[in-house]
């Protein structure tokens, strides 16, 4: 196997489609966004991608059927909005397989017209977000880009997040504005320790602003209400109230 | 020397030999099972597979005479049935190892006539099994497969094992099938804790009906007895009748 | 994207630049004395290094307007010295990524017309330093740069430091006395817990005086204070008078 | 610079020396060893060997004069005895790195004559040793050359040391042997705990009766006295008699 492998499944007629990039990360807000719009919208599944640099895996689905891990892109026509849509299990497993991986990701998108990029992630505070107040935070390459996402509530921040963008969401607007690519991240507030279908949420009601196309919402609700009573009965399990489940407990449920 | 040599011991006329992977993982099961097939049909030394991904190691045998780490296929005769069986010590250092190794290790299996290929291996349980309940748990590419396997009792169950299967074995599984084997995973259900020769001896009577070949276990029974008395120590020396050895301590036996 | 990209942004006319080293390390001397100048003296960026062997991300700023992460070259004319100053974020992430990124480095500095290369840093003492008497420890390829050097007030000690030197700053010196580089690393003593800017004031005061320039401390001495009032908070919650911080607490500091 | 680079200092008319390795190990036991004959026979240096594969690095010694870390052959003529002994301070960084790096240095061996190889090095026993009997294990290729060594006091036991030969050591011996040198490892038994310059001078002298040469040992001899000093001190201030040091405190002294 070559150490990129993209195979082509269906090749739709495309003009200008939107590639928004939702791989793991922080709280799996950027995979369970993207996941949402593929679902929702019966995106058609596009191309596959398997590299070396994911785990040498095969994940296991019905029946015992199982695939060699791969990520995916699918076309999502989304009311008027054309999307380009790259969800899959895992990042790379190196620095420099981050760079070819995310590049061979952009080639895709560029082929099949995308000039328009969003990387869609999560960004840690600590603490459990009171009041479903989720902010979105973006980054862009340009003010330009910036200037029309504040418009649809985007939160820029000098220096945040602190840390940098990293991994793939980091490259899609890196690499991506070096080639030209009008790119951006979008990262929804999150705790940091749990699987937050909220946070998901909250990012596309911006998205959906941003590109002016409208999703429903009721399975990532229903995914976020079972999230709030396994924390609920950890809670009751510490025989308290309003008590903060501890990190581990938090962890074990993400 | 090259990232990957193959070394040609012998070249036994063959037809269609069944590719059995048996190199080292959970409990070793996949290990013992592809062993004791090599040892008692008496199998023919065909390959040795030295690679830079192997640690840089000898092993060391009798007198100190030592030998280049390496993997091995054999050609076995079980009574009519043709297998090509591959044992070893070690999976691959990387992940980009794994995809390489696999690849040659399907090069020679695909050049020696090999259509069809098993993957042996070992599923996590996290407990003793009691009993001697050994299930045998199946993955597939295809539905079809699934069906025959399904008819000789293998499980199948769905997002089993949930961590997908990893390494060597599941890239037998999931290049195999890129490259038009017929390839399945068998997996013996096991503790995790302990090296089992009956998770092993389970898993042959598997084959053994699937391939229609017949074999002795009265070497793994051995082993298995050896297995036994040692945790059977353990407990006492925990003062205990039926308590479970602690992790720590069945991870020392294995 | 290549293993290296070097983005030329600006190529002004220069003899013979003295190249600088400046990336991170212990107490991130050589990284704040190395920025320490190009601010001073208005710098102007000549070059931005791009590699995979730096971390998948990109760094942001102002009102969350993002760029890849990369090293920098700046022209610096000091008084009458032209310095060619090297500065950046990160070092390589493997042993094979820091020849090959130091030899690009030096590859630039060589274009540039530099012949002689100093490679500041720091070297911790693993205690706080005491009466500001900050010396400044020196390496050389050859003994002739060392005596000129050790007029300067840089001393010099056997196997000192007792690791070697480690990272871009070790091969600025070992590869750059390879390549015909007159080559030295300079290294203020540091307690190794802190960013500590008074050692990097105390090297750039060496460094003045060996290359005859004098420039403005009034920046650092005010970073200096800062930092000191944080250690003073520090001591002060601990309830104790001279009591040294924890390492845990400067850790968190640096 | 390239992936490994070896610069010929000197080119000395060789007939067929002996190729011994002493890289670090297990007690330091082959590097004590190897640097050893080089001094006490004033052995000139032929080769350096620069590698990608050691860590990006320069060493300090007198007058803080550094160079880039590397490995270096000498030879040295040994009362009648031609030997080409590799010492240095690192091993390779990477399975594939020890492949390669072991590669290159059978290469020079070969071009200056070698047929026969010794590397040298310890095998860990985990209890410090008594009354001076050390014994050096051995390893071979073939039983031939192992039934010289065991002439010469060479032990040889059925697979020891049990987890195999690991690092360039056990490569010299594994790919030495498949390029046609008469490969051997000789392992002197140690602690494991402590730089052990006893169990090098029972290496040496095995290594005299193989290869007919002698060699003083007072230098060895007063490096075995310091050791036992430091552990003497530690065992008084355990306030104990015969008590052994601790696992921590033995590693610090090492």
């Amino acid at each position: 196997m070559d150490d990129i492998e993209i195979e082509t499944v269906a090749e739709p007629e495309t003009t200008e489609p939107v590639f928004i990039e939702g791989l793991p990360g922080v709280g799996h807000v950027g995979k369970l966004a993207a996941e949402h719009l593929v679902e929702e919208f019966d995106g058609t599944l596009v191309r596959r991608v398997y590299t070396t640099e994911f785990p040498p895996q095969v994940t296991v689905g019905d029946d015992g059927v199982a695939e060699l891990t791969h990520a995916e892109f699918h076309y999502v026509e989304a009311d008027g909005a054309e999307l380009l849509v790259l969800t899959g299990d895992h990042q790379a497993a190196s620095n420099e397989g981050h760079y070819e991986l995310t590049g061979a990701f952009l080639d895709v998108a560029e082929s099949m017209g995308a000039r328009q990029a969003f990387a869609l992630g999560g960004v840690p505070t600590g603490e459990l977000i009171e009041d479903d107040e989720y902010d979105v935070l973006g980054a862009v390459a340009d003010t330009e880009t910036g200037d029309e996402l504040a418009e649809a509530g985007v939160e820029f921040r000098e220096d945040e997040p602190a840390g940098g963008i990293v991994g793939v969401s980091g490259l899609v607007l890196g690499l991506g504005d070096r080639r030209g690519f009008e790119a951006a991240c979008l990262m929804g507030e999150t705790s940091g320790y749990l699987v937050d279908p909220k946070s998901a949420q909250a990012l596309l009601e911006t998205l959906q602003t941003v590109l002016d196309f409208e999703v429903d919402f009721a399975d990532l609700e229903d995914r976020a209400e079972e999230m709030e009573e396994v924390v609920g009965k950890i809670q009751e399990m510490q025989g308290g109230g309003g008590g903060m489940p501890s990190e581990d407990e938090l962890r074990y449920i993400g």
